[in-house]
Formats: structure tokens, C-alpha cells, sequence
């Protein structure tokens, strides 16, 4: 198999955290996305989604989402688990993963591609026809991540990570869609936010952090 | 437990078709979306996010995302498994079940909270100060939805359901979000999309369609 990667984007980094986390050894192709090639027609003939990661099994069967990558291989080994050990946790974790998804991620993503030129006529992530920028989903994304971290804030001044004390996927999706923020100049949620401060330290200084 | 729960909403009929699916039986309070009884103190204090589905536990723990109920039933009782048989089906479904939501779901949720009047300063569903509507928003959903019914279209023409012919979490996903947008007024895909039809009229003939 083969892992299509790509070192600026968030969300191969969920794959390499959670590879990483796992100790599973995958293939990985660099695709440069600076340089277009995920919409050069050999990529976009293998994944018409144009995204990365992208899992290109042996068969040839393709898994084109992260989560789905991740959920493939705690499927092949499940130890240690990081979407949960109970049913319990299991929910919970499942239930952080969208809100993140939604509150947080999709958050930065329309406050990112709706106000960088590169992502002009490409305002969503995906297979569509040209979608136009719309500069007051900016201003909505930028209100959505304010208001989020006060959500994490209030969390993590009560728990160590998103679920009671178990790291688990929902923490490095966090992670990632933080630091994703983070790296597209949006305010600094750790100046003002000491308990996300905090466990954002904590999730960063594990060794998959870096992956 | 007590499942909180909503006849009109999209979301906690996700939950209502899968259970019905498992043949678990949940003891159900249907919460007066109309008359904004999600809004009022009783119900947020119980659930911050102000939606439906939560399932209340009898510990007093919360589950407040429909899938996040799903994947604690399907723990509880694995059979007849919904979210995959296989490792590689576990991935196709997540993929699936991530790609619904953000390709179909969210578009529709975003031509409908960013049109209706009842919807101004709350385009946004979850726990935000106030979030006005973005009428470009629209025009981007209804964009969306014609693209995806194509993509549907085009995977239904060569499969039975959105992952082979097992049918899944993500066959009663998309199932949802396909009617929530048709149920409020987009343009009914089934009438030039044959394949997309066949898919939904086999799905919506399963007994679990109508719970």
C-alpha cells in the first residue's frame, strides 16, 4: 500500500500523528501542493477528490479520508486504541471528532480558502465545479474560531484531554485543526485560553506531534 | 437512558433509522423544535449545544452528536454491524459518512439557515453568540447540492449502495441528507439522476425509512 501525503496540509497530519501514535510503518508518496499536483491530471485520474491523504491499497481500492485511513488501520490493529476503549468513549470520541470537524476545522478552512487568492474559484475542498470566494465567511470562520476556543478553554480547565483523561483522536484532530489555525494567522487562542494553553503543550510535546 | 429527539430534524432521524435497523428499543422525549424548546433554559442546561439528538445516560452522561449515539450502540451491540464488516469497509464507511456530511449535508444546512427568516442570527447550528446569515451562502449550497447528485448519480450507476452492495451508516446518512434538502426545496435530484433514484427508493422502502 501507499500513503499520498503532503507535509503543508492538516489533514495528512492526522494520518501521520495518528501512524504515528499506532507505531504502523505505510509507504508514503509526497505530493507537492504548492506546486498544483494534486490537480494535475495523474493525481486527479487516481482521486478525483484532488485531496490529500489518500490510501491506495494493494488491489487498487482507494480509502480518500482521513478519518477513514485511520478507522482502516485501528480496524487491522487495534492496540493501542484511539477511538476508544469502551462504548462509552467510543461515543464520546466519535461525538468530539464532528464537533471539531465542524466548530473548528471547517472554521479555519472557510476563513482560510474564502480569503487567500491561490483559493480563488476553489473556496471549498473537494470534487466541484468553480465555488467563488465569499469574504464574509472570513469574518464568520474568524467569529466560530474565537468562540471555540472558549468552548476548549472551559473542557480543559476541567479534563486532561477532550475525553475524561484518554488521549485519544479527537486530540490530535484538536491538534491539528488548532495548529492549522494557528499557521493561517488567526488569533492566537493560547495567549488568553491557559487550560487549552495547556493541554495544547501537552498533545505537542508527544513524538507524534512532529510526525 | 432517555434519547432527546425531534421529529422534524434531520439529525436525530439519522439515529431513529439506525436503531430501528438494530430493532434496539430506546425510550424517547421529543423535544418542540418549532415552538424553540431546545432554546429554552431546561434544555440547554442539559445540552449546551442546543441540538437534537442527546442521548442522556443513566449516570447523567451525555452523548449530543447523532453519530456519536450510533457508534456507542454499535459497540454495545455489534450486530448487525453498520459501520462495516471489514477493516477496508470500516474505512469506505467513515470516508463515506465524512464526505455526506460535508459534501451534501452542511451544503444543504447552508442554503437552509442562511435563507429562513426563523434561522437569522443562528446560521450556524451549536453553541455561538449570534451568527447572521450570509445570503451568498445560498447560492454555494445549492452549487454543492446539483454537484454532489452527480457524484451520487455516477457511484449509484456501478454500486448498490455507497459501499458495494452492503448497505451501511452512510447509505442512511446520505439517505437523510438527501431528503432534508429535498424537503426543503431544492431541486428534487431523483428526477434527472435515474441511478440516485433507484438508490432512494430502495432505501426509503426498508421499514427503518419511515421510524
Amino acid at each position: 500500500m501507499k500513503l499520498f501525503d503532503a507535509d503543508w496540509a492538516p489533514s495528512p497530519r492526522r494520518v501521520r500523528i495518528y501512524l504515528a501514535e499506532k507505531e504502523i510503518p505505510v509507504e508514503r508518496v509526497q505530493i507537492d501542493i504548492k506546486g498544483g499536483e494534486h490537480l494535475q491530471p495523474g493525481y486527479v485520474a487516481l482521486n478525483p477528490q484532488r485531496q490529500m491523504p489518500a490510501l491506495l491499497l494493494d488491489d487498487g481500492t482507494l480509502i480518500d479520508d482521513s478519518l477513514g485511513i485511520c478507522r482502516y488501520f485501528e480496524a487491522l490493529q487495534p492496540d493501542p486504541p484511539l477511538f476508544g476503549r469502551t462504548p462509552l468513549e467510543i461515543g464520546l470520541v466519535e461525538s468530539w471528532l464532528r464537533r471539531v470537524e465542524h466548530d473548528c476545522f471547517q472554521a479555519v478552512a472557510a476563513a482560510f480558502r474564502n480569503k487567500v487568492s491561490a483559493f480563488a474559484g476553489r473556496a471549498v475542498s473537494g470534487e466541484w465545479p468553480p465555488i467563488e470566494q465569499i469574504p464574509e465567511m472570513v469574518d464568520r470562520g474568524r467569529l466560530m474560531w474565537a468562540a471555540f476556543a472558549d468552548v476548549l478553554d472551559a473542557h480543559f480547565a476541567k479534563h486532561i484531554f477532550l475525553v475524561g483523561d484518554y488521549f485519544s483522536m479527537a486530540d490530535i484532530a484538536a491538534l491539528v485543526a488548532i495548529d492549522f489555525g494557528i499557521g493561517t494567522r488567526l488569533p492566537d487562542p493560547r495567549e488568553d485560553h491557559p487550560a487549552l494553553a495547556r493541554w495544547h503543550c501537552a498533545v505537542s510535546a508527544r513524538p507524534s506531534a512532529a510526525a
